[in-house]
C-alpha cells in the first residue's frame, strides 16, 4: 500500500479510498458542507444552548456563553486543518512575479497570484491610477447616489459595456457583491423564478441565490442533460435563471455556454455567466470565454459593433447570455465587480440592489486604473498567448514528472494533494526552501478531500521560472511522498487524474488562436472612442 | 392654508397632514416600506405571473416576459419620483471643496460628501497611496488567503485596532460588506440568537439582520424602554445581540451607548455598534462616539493605553461593545469596512465569514492610504472642531432664515422637504442657479415624506461658503415655495421640527472639547509603534 495512505486517511474526515473512486469533479457545497462538519464534530450549531455547559435554561441567572461558543468554531478549523494562516506577501510593482515577506529583503516568487496578466505592475495602469490620485483625491466621498458618480466611473461602465458588447455595466464593490446583489434582487422582484445552478458555482453566486430565497435546483457540474431534466418540469411561463461560471476556478474546468443557452430559449430561462476567472485571459479582446467561442467573429469586428451575428445570422453566445459579470480584481488588476446586460436590466440593478445603493462608490483611481488596464489588454493578445503558452509548459512539465494535475482546457493549474494537513506542508516547503509561494486551497474554498496547490502563470512566468518551480515541486512530492498520477490511477483515478476514462477536453486556446499577434487585432480595439452611456447615470425618457 | 399644501399631497402617497402630525422620527424599514408601495402601485411582485400579460400558465407556450417586468419595476421609481438620477460629480482634490461636473470648467462647491474631514485630498494621504502604487501596484492580486495578504493590510488593521483600542481589526470591500457579514455569521453560528435593532438603523443591518435568518426585535428609535421589555422577555441564558449606531447619517440623532451596554450587560447581550458616520468625527483621536462619551480619559491615555478604566474603574464605553464596525470610505477618505473586537471574534470573523473570505482584497494603496488618514486625523483633533464649528454656524444661520433642519445633536444638517418630486427640484435649483451641490435624498434612504437635503459641512466649508450657501438656500426655499419652520409648526411640527414639545439635546460636543487644540492631545497618538497583531493573519496557539 501506498506508505502515505495511512496518514492522509488519519488527519481526514473522508477516506482516501472514497476519494480515489470518487469519478467525478468534487461538488463544493460550501453551506450543506459546513452544516455537515458541524454535525460531524458533535458541536452542531443548530442549538448552541444545549452544548453550552455554562447556560442554564431553567434559571434565569446564567448568561451565555459568547466567547465560549466562538472559541469553540475556530477551534473546529484548527482540528480539521481548515484554519488559514495568512501569508504577508507584498508583491513587488518593479520586480515581478516576486514579492517580499515580512521583510523586503526576504524574496519569493508569487505563482499562485489572479493578477493573471499582471496588469497591476503595468506602468500604463499605475500611472493612470496615480493621475487620478492627483486630480480627484484618494476616495469617492460617497455613494453613487450622493456626491460618489464620477466621470471615471462613467468611463469604466462604457468601457465594460463595450467589452462584452452589452448595452450597459455597473459597478459594485466587489463581484462578490455583484453576484449577491444580482440574485438578490431577482428573488425580490420575482418571487416564482426558479435557480438552476451549476453544483461548482462559486460562493459568492451560492450566497447570492440562497438570499434570493428562490427554489433553485443544483445540477452536477457542467452536466447539460441533468440541467434539462430539471428545465423541462416547469412550464416555459415560469420565471428561471440558469446560473453557471465560463470558467470554474479551482478545477479549471469550462461550461459550453452555447449548448445552456440554447436549453435556456428552449425553455424560457434567462442566464447568469460569471466570467470571473475568464476576461482578461478569453477573447481576442480578454471579454471571457463566452467572446472565445466566436473567436474569429469577434476578432474581425473588434469592438465596434455591439451586436454582430454569425454566417448564419445567429447571434453570437455573448449576446445570447442575458446577465455577464466580472471582476476588475483578477486580470484588470485593480478590485471591484460588474455586471453587464441590457439597459433595462442594468437600470433595475442600478435602481433596487442595496449592495450597490448602500454603499462608497470605489475610488477614482481604481476606476481609472480599471479602464486603463481593459483598454491595455483589450489590444494585446499577446499577454493572453504568453500566458497560454507559458500555462502549457508547465503543465507538460508536471505530466512528464508524474505530478497530478486535474486536467482541464484553461490556464489553471491545479495540482491534486487531496489532504489540507499535506497540502499546507507542501506549500510551507515550497515557500521556506525553495522561495516559491503556491497558496494551499482548502475547505470551504474547494471540497475536503480535494486540497490542492492551485498555480497560476501570467505572461511573466517565463520558461526558465518554470523549470526552477518544476524542480521544486518534484523535490516537494519526493520529500513529503506525495501521491503521483500513477498512485491516483492504482486506486481508479480521481477528479480526471489517473482516470484511464478521462476524455480530456481540448484546450480552449487552439493552435491558429495562439499564433495570432496584436497586429492581428481590428485596430479600433485600440483607443476607440467609447461614449459615457446614459444608462449608468439613469436612463432619461 | 399653505399654498403649497395641495400641490405637496398631489405628487406623494403619504398625504402632508399625515406626515405633519407625525411626531416621531421615521422609521425607514427598508424592506417592508418597499412591499407596500408595490402593492399599492398594484403591481405585487408576490405572483408575477399574474400581472403579466405574456404568460399562460395553462399552456406550455408562452415565455416569461422578463423585460416586461423588469421595465415595469423601474417604471415604479419614476411614477413615485424615487426614480434616481446620478450627477456627475468629479470632486478635485486641489481645488477642494468643489467638483467639476461633466466638462472640467463647469464646477461647483461640494456640499453632500461624505469625505467629512477631506481628507481623501490631505497631500499626505494621496501621497501614501502613490507611494503604494510604486512599490506594490494598483491591485491586490487576490483574496486574504491567495497571495492578497500583506504587510500594509496588516498595519491598516493594527492602526483600527489601536484606534478603538480593541485586540483586532478586520477589513472588508466596505462596511455594508462588514455589517452584512457579521450578522450573517452569527446567524449561521448561534442560530438562537435574539437579535435587537433600532428601526432607523442603516440598510446594510438590516439586511444582514435579514441574511442571519435570526428571530429579531426592532425597537423604536433610541427607546430603550422598549428595548428593554423587548430584552426582558427572554432568560438570560438567550443569546442576544443589540445592534445600533451612534450616529444615524441621515437624522443626525444619537445613541446613548452607555445606556445600552447597561441593559446588555442586565440582560446578558452583545452590542454591536455601527460607527460609520462617526469616526473621524467624535472623540478625541476620531474613535466615535464610544470614544467621545470618555473623552478626557481617552484624551489623557492617548492611544497607548489598550483597557483603561474611569475614575471609579469601570470600563470605558468603547471597551464595553463588543463589536464596533466602522468604514475607511467616509471620514478615512479611501474606501472599505471594518470590524474591530477582541482577537476571538476577529478571528472567527476572519475564519468563517463568506463576504470576506471570497472576495479580493482591496488594492494595498487604499490600505496605505487609509492607514495615514487614521494617523493624520487622530492627532488632528482641529479638524474636528472646525468641522463642528461650521455645522454649528451653517443650522444657526438656516434657523434664523426659518429653514427646516431636522433637530440633532450631531454633525448632519438634514434640511427638511418632505417630499421626493420638491426635494429634487430644490436639489437641481440649488445645482443650476446657485451652483452649490446638494443631493436630494429620497426613498429607499429615508423613508418616503421625509424627503431631504442632507447637508455635511467639513473644515474647507468656512463662514464665507456658508454665507453663500445659506443664500442660496433662502432663495431655492422662496423660489419653490418649500415649507419653512413656522409652517410645520402650525401642522404640529414633524421630525421635531416646529414642534413645541421636542427637546434638543446637547450638542456632542461642549463648549470646552471646542477649544482643545492638536498640542491638547497626548503626543503619543502622532507617530506610536503600532504593532501589527497576529490576529490578522491567524493566531498562533
Amino acid at each position: 500500500m501506498y506508505p502515505l495512505t495511512s496518514k492522509v486517511c488519519s488527519s481526514s474526515n473522508a477516506t482516501f479510498v472514497n476519494r480515489l473512486t470518487s469519478h467525478i469533479l468534487a461538488t463544493r457545497q460550501y453551506a450543506s458542507t459546513a452544516a455537515k462538519v458541524a454535525t460531524s464534530n458533535k458541536d452542531s450549531s443548530a442549538n448552541t444552548n444545549e452544548q453550552n455547559p455554562l447556560v442554564n435554561h431553567g434559571t434565569q441567572e446564567s448568561y451565555f456563553d459568547y466567547e465560549g461558543v466562538i472559541e469553540n468554531e475556530v477551534l473546529k478549523k484548527r482540528q480539521d486543518k481548515s484554519y488559514r494562516f495568512f501569508n504577508n506577501i507584498n508583491r513587488l510593482a518593479k520586480e515581478y512575479p516576486m514579492a517580499h515577506r515580512q521583510s523586503d529583503a526576504d524574496k519569493v516568487t508569487v505563482w499562485c497570484s489572479n493578477d493573471y496578466l499582471a496588469l497591476s505592475k503595468q506602468p500604463e495602469v499605475m500611472d493612470a491610477m496615480k493621475r487620478a490620485i492627483d486630480k480627484y483625491g484618494a476616495g469617492a466621498g460617497g455613494t453613487r447616489n450622493i456626491a460618489g458618480h464620477n466621470k471615471l466611473t462613467m468611463q469604466l461602465e462604457a468601457e465594460l459595456a463595450a467589452l462584452h458588447k452589452k448595452e450597459g455595466a455597473l459597478v459594485f464593490s466587489s463581484c462578490f457583491v455583484a453576484n449577491d446583489a444580482v440574485f438578490s434582487l431577482f428573488g425580490q422582484k420575482i418571487k416564482d423564478m426558479v435557480i438552476f445552478s451549476d453544483e461548482l458555482n462559486h460562493a459568492s453566486m451560492i450566497i447570492g441565490i440562497k438570499h434570493s430565497n428562490l427554489k433553485k435546483h443544483i445540477f452536477k457540474h457542467n452536466n447539460l442533460e441533468e440541467l434539462e431534466t430539471m428545465l423541462k418540469q416547469y412550464p416555459k411561463s415560469t420565471p428561471k435563471m440558469i446560473a453557471f461560471e465560463s470558467v470554474y476556478s479551482m478545477a479549471g474546468s469550462v461550461a459550453d455556454i452555447n449548448k445552456i443557452c440554447d436549453l435556456a430559449e428552449k425553455y424560457g430561462a434567462m442566464t447568469f455567466l460569471d466570467e470571473v476567472h475568464a476576461v482578461g485571459l478569453y477573447g481576442p479582446h480578454g471579454a471571457g470565454v463566452a467572446e472565445h467561442v466566436d473567436f474569429e467573429a469577434h476578432r474581425k469586428a473588434g469592438i465596434a459593433t455591439p451586436s454582430i451575428k454569425d454566417n448564419n445570422g445567429h447571434k453570437l453566445a455573448m449576446d445570447r447570455v442575458d446577465i455577464i459579470t466580472g471582476t476588475l480584481g483578477k486580470s484588470f488588476g485593480a478590485v471591484g465587480g460588474y455586471a453587464a446586460a441590457n439597459k433595462r436590466i442594468i437600470d433595475f440593478l442600478r435602481s433596487y440592489a442595496p449592495g450597490f445603493i448602500f454603499t462608497t462608490t470605489l475610488p477614482p483611481a481604481v476606476m481609472a486604473a480599471a479602464s486603463e488596464a481593459i483598454r491595455f489588454q483589450r489590444g494585446n493578445i499577446e499577454l493572453r498567448t504568453a500566458q497560454q503558452k507559458h500555462t502549457t509548459y508547465l503543465k507538460e512539465g508536471l505530466q512528464d514528472l508524474g505530478i497530478p494535475v486535474v486536467p482541464n482546457p484553461s490556464h489553471i493549474v491545479p495540482i491534486l494533494i487531496g489532504n489540507a494537513d499535506l497540502a499546507k506542508q507542501a506549500s510551507d516547503m515550497l515557500m521556506e526552501k525553495h522561495k516559491i509561494y503556491v497558496q494551499a486551497i482548502n475547505f470551504p474554498t474547494v471540497a475536503r478531500g480535494t486540497e490542492r496547490l492551485r498555480v497560476t502563470p501570467t505572461p511573466g512566468h517565463t520558461d526558465d521560472l518554470s523549470d526552477i518551480m518544476l524542480d521544486a515541486m518534484e523535490d516537494v512530492f519526493t520529500e513529503l511522498q506525495l501521491p503521483r498520477v500513477n498512485d491516483w490511477e492504482a486506486q481508479g483515478g480521481f477528479l480526471g487524474v489517473g482516470d484511464p476514462n478521462f476524455i480530456k477536453e481540448p484546450n480552449l486556446w487552439t493552435e491558429r488562436q495562439l499564433e495570432y499577434t496584436n497586429k492581428d487585432l481590428n485596430p479600433n480595439v485600440k483607443h476607440p472612442v467609447i461614449q459615457q452611456l446614459e444608462v449608468s447615470s439613469g436612463i432619461k425618457e
